[in-house]
């Protein structure tokens, strides 16, 4: 009991200190970066070459610099994708523009910039859009908007010679960024999203058993807060798988990940563990309760009781076993898991048949999840 | 029982009604704004004054724009404060520079960047300045980048004034943004907050419902999910609360709510909320489960259902009272509910000394909660 403590506390202190580490990593790449592309104007050769659009290549390093390689990938695609088709779009509309005189010219750009400023923004409130690609559409707000104003200014070829000045100097910056974010020390999405999945089984395994000593042990100690808490912030980790699927998703093909791996899987792993929480939660508070109001148990309740904690044991180890072999990414003997199991989940029907106590169903109810868990293992691996 | 689910279909039509028209109108005020700055560019007297510079005030504009009142003049509070920190530093930074003489100056700039690029991303990481300044850190760095930069190629006086021009420009558009923002048809986080906090009383109190229903109802029909669906989703509602009495914080007085208006109460029940929710939903489950395995209920346990059921009716009650009273804003007599309510849990308690059903334990539970979310309102209101 103590070692456990003990041993959940360094696993605290170590994934702490990791995250030190990692975060000294990321702000010392985007130090580096920054250095790089602000060599663009402190060396006059190349600040001759491109002259003040260097600005654009810091802004980008400054912008797109994230702390994954997938997330900023993906907010580079955005960015690229966004900028190409505003620049194209905002030129074509600046040359159809020229061709009014006076006023009218004015009216057609005021008119232009309103229609694709609505249209974009009431796109990117959609969910679908906004999910993947909200950085990309206001990044062609922004360039469509730039162009067309500066077409005012500037006439027919010098449009395009400054769209596509610009976009070579965001491209260096990008380059910069990706090689950067790749290469020196990269901090991999999918690695996250695999750790935190795999780290869960282990925390849920942890509550699950406290829930069941729990209920054995006296009164007077009552601390098994730890666990539960852990298991109450799981219940929120949705938005934060979310994006760390998404951002897994623009990573290539890196250590024990191929290409096409299935990362929504991930996504169906996490909901039914965040079910498994809610259900251990309410099982422990159940347990509590059931403690408080219903005084001391009767004895063949006891050994009623002592059963279904064998079986509960036999859930926890298996969910560990589970943890691990996805951790080290061999299939495991999924038919083998399942089919002792349904064994448990019979035996605790059966005794539900003949008992009453209220931990019971909540028991089944962690088997059947518990069960479907072990179908998701078995597609994954 | 027909009514109740054509009534929740229609008020889910209408909210996504209102949610389109919400959007069209946030879309609109995105084209004004883009409009007006966009008119520093066309029109030739204010070109005159500020120059290429009005780029500013349009990437301002679009970066700033955001759809709830409040996130626009946090995001505003964010960029102004990077910018005018950032400005400074860099002066003073590109100003120490310039005291030394060719190479010794590159290596400086270098240096300031690197320095001051790996600090800050150091510092974007930390939890509590990523939920609120981050992007204030990360403009901090923008700006610090370039004015640092920039003093390479112009000198001495020309920094500052550099630096006060493009401020001038960007509190500009800022102050386009504000006033489309809050003068034309402004749509608030904080509104956005009670209501989904409001509407979580009703969705609750009916999933609660469709729970001591079903467990009556014969094996039929089993098209309860919609409720179901409703209470698992909110289950995944921190992060976007969060957000939003993040923005309701920047939000001034406005409507029905003063300043200093205790948002963190608003998380706090939206976390009871929650519990509350996975408490119900693992009911609902236990409920299933125990109708499929026990068979038949005996006669007297079908009694003490009842009287179950009857105080479920109870806390259903209450809960859409309070969720009422919330709506109109008016100290609901939380002594009375309480009182009301605690009587239920010394019958509930006397009841599970006698009986053994499963159910009456999570009761036990939502109740506890129940009167937890009763004294939340009490601070509240």
């Amino acid at each position: 009991k103590e070692s456990k403590i003990h041993s959940s506390l360094a696993s605290h202190l170590r994934y702490k200190q990791n995250k030190d580490t990692i975060n000294t990593i990321h702000s010392i790449k985007v130090g580096i970066s920054l250095v790089f592309v602000s060599l663009l104007y402190i060396l006059d050769p190349l600040y001759d070459q491109v002259g003040e659009n260097a600005m654009w290549a810091i802004m980008t390093v400054v912008v797109l610099f994230e702390f994954t390689a997938g997330a900023t990938l993906g907010k580079g695609f955005n960015r690229g994708t966004g900028t190409v088709l505003g620049g194209v779009l905002g030129c074509i509309a600046a040359i159809l523009a020229q061709n009014l005189s006076g006023v009218g010219n004015s009216i057609a750009i005021g008119t232009f910039v309103f229609i694709s400023g609505t249209t974009a923004t009431y796109f990117r409130q959609l969910a679908s859009i906004k999910k993947r690609y909200d950085y990309g559409v206001m990044i062609f707000i922004l360039t469509f908007n730039l162009v067309v104003v500066s077409g005012v200014r500037t006439h027919d070829q010098k449009v395009w010679e400054l769209a596509r000045e610009r976009l070579t100097i965001i491209l260096m910056g990008f380059i910069v960024c990706i090689c950067v974010s790749l290469l020196v020390f990269p901090l991999w999405a999918s690695d996250e999203l695999h750790d935190s999945i795999v780290s869960r089984f282990q925390y849920l395994a942890n509550s699950l058993q406290d829930c069941l000593e729990e209920y054995v042990k006296t009164e007077e100690e009552n601390k098994h807060g730890a666990s539960f808490t852990l298991c109450k912030s799981l219940l929120d980790s949705k938005s934060k798988d979310e994006l760390l699927a998404n951002f897994a998703k623009w990573e290539p093909w890196h250590g024990k990940f191929g290409f096409f791996y299935p990362w929504e899987q991930y996504l169906k792993i996490g909901e039914v563990l965040r079910e498994l929480a809610a259900i251990i939660l309410t099982l422990g508070g159940c347990l509590r309760a059931s403690r408080k109001a219903g005084a001391l148990a009767s004895e063949s309740e006891t050994v009623e009781f002592e059963s279904c904690e064998a079986i509960g044991s036999r859930i926890v180890w298996s969910m560990r076993e589970v943890g691990e072999s996805m951790k080290q990414m061999r299939k495991c003997e999924a038919e083998n898991h399942t089919s002792k199991l349904k064994a448990a989940r019979t035996e605790l029907s059966l005794m539900i048949a003949t008992s009453k106590i209220a931990a019971i169903e909540n028991s089944t109810e962690a088997l059947a999840i518990a069960s479907s868990v072990f179908f998701l293992m078995e597609v994954v691996d």
